[in-house]
């Protein structure tokens, strides 16, 4: 198999972070989204989304979607669990991945993407008034994330969790959108202090 | 168990198309969105992103987002099989209820938000140029749903999935968005007769 990567954009990063966590490794293909190599003939034939990650099986059966890709190893090497144990652990871990990727990283996300002057030939078309409007939702968002780990160490509960992966990779991309984590959330501020000291945040 | 019902917007029909096709009866607990009940305090002490349905378990544990408690169903009640079989299967029911969901369904919703009237008080603020911007990508998404029931009886290949739950909604929300399944798309008009005609489909 081969994992299409894309640098540093912030899906093909949960994809990597996620194999590290899992200690798996799988040949990369860089994929320069800068040149804009993922709206490529090529790319777009293996998905018509033109997005990345992509998931090349041996056989040529093709998986995109971090999420989806990641569940396929989930599946194929379950420990450690990165989505959860037990019926209600596995759904508190897709309610928590989703109140993060849905809200949050959709929120700073389009504040980045929309108001951006590099993103111009990215977001077809652009919709400053679209992104400013994101700014504060991303921060209403942030307050339910630091109300849920004052009682919790990761976002999902006691165990790190794909969620705590996304989590990551929505803060991390804060600065870019020009937004920033608020100094009264401490408990946002601490878990992506700890989260951001594991080695798969290198990845 | 009880769950927070929020009658016909698309997220609590989801839900309850979920329990028909597997079977299982939940008591429900009426909310009038229309009334804006959703956002009272005693919805948001639920959740806190005001957002139906709501599933509470008699310990008081809650779980929110569709797709968190239709997993929890799942593990609960293997059979039938909504979310895919074997580790493929999973990982490709992952991957097309993300396409319909965070690209198709995403689309259509803002077409919808952001341009109807009766929306002002629910979108704050609508930005009608962001709505407008959804319209030629719903148009696209469908084509690639489009493209793959060419080859496929349901979206996610043999079987029907949790994925056809979420294309079912959201093409049924494209109406009220004032967009259509385009006549020559054939294969997308020939699967939504299909479906449509399934008794959970009047849940």
């Amino acid at each position: 198999m081969k994992l299409y990567d894309g640098g540093r954009a912030p899906n093909p990063r949960r994809m990597r972070i996620f194999l590290a966590e899992k200690g798996i490794e799988v040949p990369l293909i860089p994929v320069d989204m800068a040149a804009m190599e993922h709206k490529s003939p090529g790319i777009t034939a293996l998905n018509p989304l033109q997005r990345l990650p992509i998931l090349e099986l041996d056989d040529g059966t093709i998986l995109t979607e971090s999420v989806a890709i990641s569940r396929y190893f989930e599946e194929l090497y379950p420990e450690p669990p990165l989505f959860g144990t037990g019926s209600l652990g596995k759904a508190l871990v897709e309610m928590w991945n989703r109140r993060v990727e849905l809200y949050l990283m959709a929120a700073i996300t389009a504040a980045f993407r929309h108001t951006h002057p590099a993103m111009i030939e990215w977001e077809i078309p652009q919709v400053p008034a679209w992104g400013e409007a994101n700014r504060p939702k991303a921060l209403q968002y942030m307050k339910i994330m630091d109300d849920q780990l004052a009682q919790n160490e990761f976002i999902a509960g006691s165990a790190f969790s794909i969620a705590d992966i996304t989590l990551l990779v929505a803060t991390d991309f804060l600065k870019p959108a020009k937004l920033q984590i608020p100094e009264e959330m401490g408990h946002l501020r601490r878990w992506q202090a700890e989260v951001s000291g594991r080695p798969s945040a290198r990845a």
